[in-house]
């Protein structure tokens, strides 16, 4: 009322808000773009239904209906309970059939469909309408009694389990529906299913309704409206089961989002040798070679595909088996690309020589695919430059990283008789490890620190922290879109199926291989190729990837070398969008090395501690650290001296001008002194003192917390002759390459600063020092003197501190710890179910930047430091330097560059160019 | 130019700055409220000059000079040469005398003067500008050649010392002039200095100036201009001499204040019996009663009192000695104290029967003392009330509250003859400890946590340490000026001087008592009652003060309780004019009567871990702990159940309706845990249970950093059955109290909150428990479920956290150790150095709170919160609650509480009312 002119352009409002969508018939009131709220398989129904492709109808109830769901006790809105039956009206209206008819039924499927894919993750009920009374009709319909008792079979088993929640008690008890299919099929003395007949089935029917009566007390329900709601309740319930929810921490899904629900009416591609089902890629997802790629079953239903229970055929064989389909379907291939313009991933049914579309999405791909697909579909002009750099993951740029096996060790194997078998190579790279033949297992044995290979018949989504766990993935069988396939790619596993020729015994716990003389338990070695699909006895020593030959060994032509010329192009791309520079963190000059091949411009973080532990050094700093006094601590430095300036030395001449961010020391002392007596009093004895002085001095060095102790910029104001070391070591280092010709930046940086005087102090050695050694060197360069900003006290007084700094680097790994009071080396026992359970922290906040917290104090000190200096040098080197939601935070706040491991550099300068491109 | 406008108002240009102001003659330059350019010294010279006071003329040399001095490497600023010598002609000139002059030689002394009293740590000159010549004009002059050479060699051994260095050169080395004064004294056969004639004295200072010349290869200078600028530099020197840098780390006064130097013309208490010198109080500093209090030694110089060489006669003497300048000194008293209306110290000096004054200061004094006085002074109507409340040091309040001897085992100790001896009553309170001799040795017996009683001769700043250490101080020579007793009575230290009975032999390492059969060593046990001055042989049981005795004990009648009324009325105005809210920190409820009764509003931390340490409930800890399942867990939390909920019960009735905030369970498990082996197997066998069961559960809960893993809010997530437990006892608890009539308001305090996830997941059990409670028991009353922010994620994040919070209270303990990154228990091999020797923090930031880095995230906090809700809850129950500076910080943003240990909270009373009245 206060407000007319708002009112005025408001449209009225509806009498119910709209929770129904429908799809089919070349209308869809839905958009592939509108997937927050129908989910990805509602959207793209509607927008292939748009597009005239042959979709059968139906609707999607939106994901509001879910979030609705769990925020008032698992009760729909207003307004469902009637927008339910319109639009199952339209459905029979479409099909010319009717829900419930005894005579010409309608029969849906109820799926899920969350905004995100979680394939297998939540359940599917197909066949809903069958009962004693439309059964016979379908049967009547179909002329085909089997087909519709096994429809009706497979409704009641998939009805009894997802919506009643008759399922194995324990993980070793098998599915109850299965032990009455097996007894029915040792009665009527068959092998198969498929080898039992109407009669048979109808009998499983009413067993199968009995068994629920008996175990769930309570009856099937006949009503086909109450098996439409009880299947609908059952999808949005499944949102929050348990493998559903874990899925959604792997994949950083958020709980809020929710599920849609799609019923459609039921096409079969179980009706016969005219029937069939499949799923496909639009190219292949491996390698992402611009060809039809996919797989085919004729006379099945589309579980049985992704189930991977039998192995199906390839797509090429399908123009042989119905040319007019396989056309059909080449068409809409071309179509889909060109519509969406990228690989689309899709399922579709044959139904007695008609084709169906059930589902389109975009295709997931492994990380050389994903390259592959850019590239070409640039060349192809379907995207620009941006939008190629945008669809590759930067996270899987590692696995062009990864390590393929040594390939004469893998000869000499092959020679030996080793090689076992081949399957489906399903998730590139190379991989050697222990058997574990359960999930369980896998963990446990991945916890101990051992490479594991996890080796099932199949794989289910209960296998999903085990796959996680393991080094990589076998099963004998399924295809290349089975359960193992998918989400071991996704997980960037090393991974093999569908390798008929393993025979698994779980409860023997032994791994046959068929026609061989070959038995593997568990805790023995394979060998798998996720490029090739092969299965090895024992280990094989691993071989750098093509990339790693290329850039690092040098070992190989990158003219011969395909594989790195993509990844060289899309990094060259990268490289000509991003702002963000990026370093590396390294602290030696082979790995000064690897990181300039893979693109450092600069090294972020170079540990000068790592270089005690070296040859030669542990023993002067030690003496150093059990001294009793300045003189005698500065006589064991002095032995420490240039041990520390060949490594520098080193390092600047790789670097070659190349800025490089030295730290002076910064863990506590007693990391380097041995705290057990044996190891005390050989030290003693060595360095001739007694060895109550080693222990005692162990002892006055005992820290409750030294994360929070004697360490960083502390040891250098109480003990400023370290430093004084340290300086020393860089400038005669620096001064000694730059008079060979090669210029030198050398940053030196001041661990754990929370006071400005701290850095005052420190900074004022090391430019003395600096002064001294140029004047004594006879020659100048530019260097700077900065900090770490990793506790809250530096970031929160930045503006103090700024003044007296060249630079700053977030120091992430410890200003996580300390802003969020969590010791990373204590953390698992609560921040695994804070994460995984509770969901308190998104992610892992050592993983990637907690941003509202951590992200906070960075924010605050950025702005701080830039109200100094408006160029206010800023970096981050902690480990989430590499980790691309971080890397794009870091962009977001204006940092000048990010360090991380070498390897990760690819990861970062994509992500880098992902976050100039403005994706969030 | 650019700023004509600016220019037009601005003040010429002096030739030169001015770094000198006059007094003398009954007019200054300076004034009292001029300390920061003058020091305390030089500004209140200049006030008594302006008031008349017969002040010996001179002039002050500013701090600005010091500062200078130390920014520029020890050099001058421009001027400075040019103007002492205008201003000692002025002084010649007043007085009739020149410097250098062979008959009628100038004198002067030469003094430092900081800001604040730093008595007895900077270096004093007397006598400067004898030499060869003057001294002989002096002779005549004065026809008392004794007199001339006895202030020679005095000048000669004193610039020596403090201009030219010669010193002992160990601690066990005499000092060398005290060795040659010694061999004349023994070669003279006489034993006092007094005894030796002019040509002995005559003698010494050839001998002196010769040791000089050996020892120090420098000549003694001996022109008297010479003389100054070294008395000058030696003065601004000693500001940053190695005792004065300790006290003013002690005193929290800035290095940066820097000294002022006071040149005066000489006049001496030492040219015969109608000469002394003296110092005096306005007012007994002990006591506070209003009686003229001081001392005075005839025919000394002024050091010899305040050396506490020999014990003076108290002032009252004087008025027989000589009425007259008796009578102008009780004038000048009560001029003084109108003036400057609060107690003064003076110190004057005699000449000849005239009467000089040379120094006047705002005097110290006991807690006792400074309560007295300001409330006589509301009554004599010198100063208001809210005066009254800013001239007692908060912090000083705790001294009241300090025990006295036990009175009956006191009786006994005497009726067994165990009373040795009686000195002077010099720092209230009662002591017992054991001897140590050597500053050295009370640091190492304090440190095994003995309770110390420091006996020395006399005391001298070198013994800082050990008198910080100590209990107690007791000193066989000195009055009560002495360094024993005004540093010992600033320290609130238990404090017995001029006790010459007692014979110490540092050599030997004992104690004897003049006339007794009694030998004391290092580490035998001594008692002495700083009230009183008497000294025990042996320990005496101590009493609690006059108020725990009225408030806590309930022993002694209010009425017969003079300092209790003293306090109870300060209490009283404290609280009409303070805004913050005082609590206490309390477990138990004896601890919480005792708050109560200092005046607690109500309970800021009840820490419930401590209750488990309890009779009969660390059992049932240790089975929650090691149960292995939830079942397990449960029935050991219902063991402890009861056990909480009578520990709450008890604290509620005591509470009688005042909030009371308890926090759920702390510390990480394993505290509750043997760590070693034989006690984990006692452990084992107790409970029944394997020992490996033990051994593995404290191997599993062992941490890295337990600061920061597995505590705090950490344990009720995921044990939530522990939260549920406490939860359940404490409403149990309200209710039952509640029923029988008694109001109760209880606030739950969930800890170490970083996400509001976390305060959601603990806040719904603690609701949906108390809600079940109140059901079960039909009663129901108002709670608080609230947080502590204890790390920066919680502060950072107080804006998400405050809508699900009814309160924060800052934990600032963790705080400070996670915005620092410091632990709290590994901090002092680098804090201590950061405070005393790099300056780094002002204070312990563990004492007073961190302003700059701990106080920025409060402060964001609070912002966030009250953006939030206007009126939200905000306390603080860190241990920084208690100490003044942190309380006026809490005041200054905005909380509306602060919570520290009973005994504090007449401290936080009056610190939180000065707070309110703009103390800083």
């Amino acid at each position: 009322m206060a407000r007319p002119q708002a009112r005025a352009t408001r449209p009225a409002p509806a009498r119910a808000r709209r929770y129904i969508y429908w799809f089919g018939g070349g209308r869809a009131d839905g958009r592939a773009d509108m997937k927050e709220l129908l989910g990805g398989k509602g959207a793209n129904l509607a927008e292939m239904a748009r597009l005239g492709l042959p979709v059968p109808p139906g609707f999607t109830i939106s994901t509001e209906v879910c979030t609705h769901y769990y925020a008032h006790k698992s009760s729909y809105p207003p307004g469902l309970k009637e927008q339910v039956p319109t639009a199952l009206a339209r459905v029979e209206k479409t099909v010319g059939r009717r829900f419930g008819d005894p005579e010409k039924p309608l029969l849906v499927s109820v799926r899920s469909g969350a905004r995100a894919s979680m394939p297998g993750m939540m359940d599917t009920i197909l066949n809903l309408g069958l009962n004693d009374q439309t059964v016979e009709g379908l049967a009547r319909e179909t002329g085909n009694p089997r087909f519709a008792f096994d429809c009706y079979r497979r409704f009641v088993q998939m009805y009894g389990d997802v919506v009643l929640g008759l399922k194995p008690e324990t993980k070793t008890e098998r599915d109850p529906f299965e032990i009455v299919l097996e007894e029915k099929k040792r009665a009527r003395r068959v092998e198969l299913d498929t080898e039992l007949d109407a009669d048979a089935l109808r009998e499983l029917v009413g067993e199968f309704k009995g068994l629920i009566r008996t175990r769930k007390g309570v009856r099937f329900p006949e009503d086909p409206e109450e098996q439409l709601w009880g299947a609908i309740g059952a999808v949005f319930g499944s949102w929050m089961n348990e493998r559903a929810i874990v899925y959604r921490r792997l994949n950083a899904i958020p709980d809020t989002w929710g599920t849609a629900v799609n019923v459609q009416a039921m096409v079969f591609g179980n009706m016969g040798a005219d029937s069939g089902t499949g799923v496909a890629f639009t190219r292949d997802p491996a390698t992402g070679e611009n060809i039809f790629y996919g797989e085919f079953l004729m006379n099945a239903q589309g579980e049985d595909v992704v189930a991977g229970v039998r192995t199906p055929q390839p797509i090429a064989a399908l123009e042989r088996e119905n040319p007019k389909v396989y056309a059909q379907l080449a068409k809409i291939r071309r179509t889909l690309e060109r519509h969406y313009r990228d690989v689309m991933d899709i399922e579709f049914t044959i139904q007695q020589g008609t084709l169906y579309m059930l589902q389109c999405r975009v295709g997931k791909r492994t990380a050389l695919a994903a390259v592959r697909i850019a590239l070409d579909m640039v060349r192809e002009r379907l995207i620009a430059r941006d939008e190629a750099l945008r669809r590759v993951e930067p996270e899987s740029l590692e696995q062009l990283l990864r390590p393929t096996f040594d390939a004469k060790a893998k000869d000499a194997v092959v020679a030996a008789g080793r090689l076992l078998a081949r399957g489906l190579a399903a998730g590139p790279g190379a991989a050697a490890g222990r058997i574990a033949f359960h999930a369980d297992e896998a963990e446990a044995r991945a916890a101990r620190g051992e490479s594991v290979i996890l080796v099932r018949i199949e794989t289910s989504p209960e296998d999903l922290r085990g796959m996680a766990a393991s080094r990589g993935i076998l099963t004998a069988r399924g295809g290349m879109t089975s359960h193992a396939a998918l989400v071991g790619r996704q997980m960037g596993k090393v991974c093999v199926v569908g390798c008929e020729a393993l025979l698994v015994d779980y409860e023997a716990g032994s791994l046959r291989v068929s026609g061989r003389d070959v038995v593997l338990r568990e805790g023995d070695e394979v060998a798998i190729d996720g490029s090739t699909g092969e299965v090895f006895q024992g280990t094989i020593p691993t071989a750098p990837s093509e990339v790693v030959q290329v850039l690092i060994e040098r070992t190989r032509d990158p003219a011969t070398a395909p594989v790195y010329q993509m990844f060289a192009q899309l990094m060259k791309w990268a490289d000509q969008v991003r702002r963000l520079g990026i370093r590396a963190n390294a602290d030696q000059p082979d790995q000064c090395a690897d990181a300039v091949a893979f693109g450092a411009e600069g090294v972020g973080l170079c540990r000068t501690e790592h270089m005690f532990f070296g040859e030669g050094k542990l023993g002067p700093m030690r003496e150093m650290i059990l001294a009793e006094t300045p003189e005698e601590r500065r006589a064991a430095l002095s032995k420490l001296l240039p041990f520390q300036r060949v490594d520098f030395e080193g390092i600047f001449q790789v670097m070659q001008g190349r800025p490089v961010t030295i730290r002076t020391i910064d863990p506590p002392l007693h990391e380097f002194l041995p705290h057990e007596e044996p190891a005390q009093r050989e030290l003693a004895a060595q360095m001739g003192i007694p060895f109550e002085r080693v222990r005692s001095r162990v002892e006055a060095l005992h820290e409750f917390n030294p994360m929070l102790g004697f360490r960083g910029c502390r040891l250098g104001i109480v003990y400023p002759e370290i430093t004084e070391m340290q300086a020393r070591a860089i400038f005669e280092a620096a001064a000694r390459v730059r008079k060979a010709g090669t210029p030198v930046e050398p940053e030196v940086m001041i661990p754990l600063v929370g006071h400005v005087k701290e850095l005052m102090l420190q900074a004022a050695i090391v430019r003395r020092v600096a002064d001294a050694v140029m004047k004594q060197e006879g020659v100048r360069f530019r260097y700077l003197v900065g900090t770490m900003i990793e506790v809250p006290r530096g970031a929160l007084t930045a503006g103090e501190i700024a003044p007296v700094a060249d630079f700053f680097s977030f120091g992430t790994n410890d200003l996580t710890q300390t802003t969020l009071g969590v010791s990373r080396d204590d953390a698992a026992r609560f921040l695994v179910p804070y994460v995984e359970q509770f969901n308190i922290y998104p992610r892992d906040p050592f993983q990637s930047i907690d941003q509202e917290g951590v992200g906070a104090l960075m924010k605050l000190a950025v702005e701080k430091a830039r109200r100094v200096r408006a160029d206010f040098k800023l970096g981050i080197c902690g480990e989430h330097g590499g980790e691309p939601a971080s890397v794009r935070f870091c962009h977001a706040i204006g940092l000048d560059y990010v360090s991380c491991s070498p390897y990760r550099v690819p990861v970062a300068r994509l992500a880098a160019a992902q976050a100039a491109l403005g994706r969030d």
